[in-house]
């Protein structure tokens, strides 16, 4: 039994849902450990991480316009507006998705579904570097 | 240390909660690591995993109620309809749940508090097969 | 590589967000484990965990004003009332946000972000004692 782990800078081209199951798997294909449990851990309150569909693009659109709608920008909504008016809403939708997902690993990849795919949600407007902490134990 | 890891189908008989504990308390209890961390990983985005109480089928009754109205099918509130119009909403309902849950275990036993059910909860209206992966580490 | 759980009881003073990022860091610095994984689970399902920003209190004021919105107490909303009307909007709140957190560990450090803290979510207006169970893995 074994572990390794792996700080991963991401910086998404724009606002929302950006697919970065790519990005993981190859790490995670370099690794000596086959069988094993793989966490994903995102060092930020103001983006998220989500496991969704990566068939449809518009699963993607609809996810973000759902989100935008259901914690809005806006005057007198929030009491912390101190780092812009995007930054509240921004903390609401990372507290209703995930911070870090665990994902079993067999035969060095993750046992994704045929359709999942592993998203970084950014949730400011202009989008920033985002780092990852990648975390493996197994054999 | 070791570890061991397991597919496990279910095939719930109704869209909403349905509780699984007993399903992964008898896999559990047959396995040789009695000390560790369990974690279940859902391989859908349409349904998801909840730890929720178990005490009240009310609450399993208030909890649906509560994400069918959060998230709604309707016409014209989602772009992805090509899956039918309860899809978009199954996935909405998925990202505000959980696709993982991760609980130690004690004497071969997960830890959970004297009310607390894990459930499969299904947001197709015609409940499909659905595959877990169990994976336990520990001694 | 090892293993080590306990049991953590905390009282928070208030319903709504308690930062408890302090005494599982004192913890963790105790342990023989310098480099794995913690997972942090929350035995009750009327209170929740979150990781959120720690910085300006009013994003914490915010949070708890935003989930007592969208699930808020009232008559005539839920089925379940036996335990008084604030435990329906409790589990709601529960369900939309975490029951267990798995952080990465380095010298001995969770490998939170700058801003980020670990919270208690009490969802009951009476706050009552609430146990965690912690676990961690590694070197």
């Amino acid at each position: 039994m074994r572990q390794v782990s792996h700080h991963l800078s991401l910086r998404p081209a724009k606002p929302g849902l950006t697919e970065v199951t790519g990005e993981i798997t190859a790490w995670l294909a370099a690794q000596p450990v086959r069988e094993g449990l793989l966490t994903i851990y995102l060092r930020h309150t103001s983006a998220s991480l989500l496991i969704q569909e990566n068939a449809d693009p518009d699963v993607q659109r609809d996810l973000e316009a759902f989100f935008v709608e259901l914690a809005p920008e806006g005057r007198g909504l929030y009491r912390h507006r101190s780092e812009g008016p995007d930054d509240m809403p921004a903390h609401i939708r990372g507290a209703l998705t995930q911070t870090h997902l665990s994902v079993p690993v067999s035969k060095g990849r993750m046992a994704l579904g045929a359709w999942q795919g592993i998203y970084l949600f950014e949730h400011r407007r202009a989008p920033r570097t985002r780092e990852l902490v990648l975390h493996l134990i197994g054999d």
